[in-house]
């Protein structure tokens, strides 16, 4: 089984390496880029046998732990067989 | 309009940061994470009164030519209004 670990800073927090892209792309021409926001994607592989509900809480156990900074990141998740 | 643009390590590189977060969680006790792949997530505000055809090739080179080392890397987008 995938977990796939959708990874964001939340709404206000500020992204420096975010507007480091956005303010790269403007300089060398891309005018149109107002802003940029940088997320992580985490693809975690599962051994066989886990059932899903089993799955589900443990993923969320380990974005509450390690994954995710819940200070300023919000985090979503999806299970793919 | 915004572009998301999903970047990746290509198969066969190797991950380091991928196997820090999946040894990190086994000894944490989660012996049910057999891998760990990170990816990078670009949110893009474009100005509006693109095009979708305009910026569909701008984003593009925006990737090839900075956002996506694609030695290593590989890159998708979607562009959604």
């Amino acid at each position: 089984m995938k977990a796939i670990v959708h990874i964001a800073l939340k709404n206000g927090v500020l992204d420096p390496q975010g507007k480091a892209v956005a303010d790269t792309l403007t300089r060398m021409g891309y005018k149109e880029v107002e802003a940029a926001r940088i997320g992580k994607v985490i693809e975690l592989d599962l051994e066989d046998g886990l059932s899903k509900d089993a799955a589900d809480a443990r993923v969320k156990e380990m974005c509450e732990k390690l994954l995710a900074n819940t200070v300023i990141e919000s985090y979503r998740y999806e299970l793919a067989e």
